[in-house]
């Protein structure tokens, strides 16, 4: 398709693909589909690295196996993805970032060292160029941990209602804010968005809910 | 959640997760979405067997690996997933099948074989059960090959407007239909839908506007 020049472009950055190793795949499709319904052109991203760990989602065990989280991403993004070095965040309106463990495993280590954890290098640039370019920022699920690490600063976030989670979210140096998974939370001054979605939605339209109304005004 | 006994059920039969060996994942989460928007309980099978390839989804081509076909879908069903050895239709209202390379490689040989494919054991039984039974069956993309080989007998499907796959089905004993993506075929006689999704949609929303159409239609 022909790129709409006068849409919004927004990067969507992915983990992996599927909820326990990678990036949780209804919410990464609901974002696409939203922005996609939006207008939005959107671009793909995923570090080029290998995941931290390959997990059999039937039963939720740890397999002997590597698999590369770009090469996985491309499974989402139907082979269109680009290494997340290469995201030229002044390019873009917008980065999103679905959630699943990968936010957590891979595009940080908040799964294993909570408030003490590292983000990926990539990420870490785009997430810090962004602000510094008055860019916006959309975290879902998980994802918001990646904010609080690089941000910090009160910069208010959501992730429901998990008490563990949202008091890593404080000690990093981040605002919690309790928040339904059709509802979504914005920090105006960072312009930093974030929604609950799988952390509490009972099902996919509660997700899609939640991630639509976040992204329609963050576009408007 | 609760089931909602008043529901209509509906199974959606997966053949892994991603496009190039596995179920296309926008039209499995798209088909997930309007059915859950439409109030279905929805249940998720795929056959227990190895994928027939494996594709590295960045470059298009093969890895020297091995998956399964239950493992992997279910990573598109969050872990709740069942072996399609287990469904049974007559507990169904529906059953719905997305598309993708794994519905031709693996419920399927038609990626190999074409008119002369083979389609598993579990699929075919499922399909002509739910024929027999006068359940509704749903075929998206590529899928219809599996209807077109199992109920011939000038079915009415759509795979788009490709002519040497609506060659493939009317060698087969179907009569193919072109369609639009955001539109379906219905066949009154044995309550069979189909939609041509990435057979020819431009991205995700005409995916999504054909797929909602179609079960819409199907749960009116």
């Amino acid at each position: 398709m022909e790129k709409d020049s006068k849409a919004a472009n927004v990067a969507l950055v992915l983990s992996g693909c599927g909820v326990y190793d990678g990036s949780e795949i209804h919410e990464a499709v609901c974002a696409l589909l939203n922005l996609k319904k939006l207008g939005a052109n959107v671009e793909f991203f995923a570090p080029q690295m290998p995941q931290k760990d390959v997990v059999n989602h039937l039963n939720a065990t740890l397999v002997d196996s590597t698999r590369n989280v770009l090469e996985e991403s491309a499974r989402i993004a139907r082979g269109n993805v680009a290494p997340a070095s290469e995201l030229d965040v002044s390019k873009f309106d917008a980065v999103v970032f679905p959630g699943g463990f990968g936010a957590a495993k891979n595009l940080s280590s908040f799964a294993f060292d909570g408030a003490d954890c590292r983000v990926c290098k990539d990420v870490e640039r785009i997430v810090t160029t962004a602000v510094g370019l008055g860019k916006k920022l959309a975290f879902i699920c998980i994802a918001p941990v990646i904010a609080a690490k690089v941000i910090g600063k009160g910069v208010k976030l959501t992730i429901g209602n998990d008490k563990a989670t949202a008091a890593a979210i404080e000690s990093m140096g981040a605002k919690h804010l309790e928040c339904q998974p059709t509802e979504f939370v914005r920090d105006d001054n960072f312009k930093v968005y974030s929604t609950p979605a799988y952390m509490l939605a009972a099902d996919i339209t509660e997700v899609d809910k939640g991630v639509g109304a976040m992204l329609a005004d963050m576009l408007a």
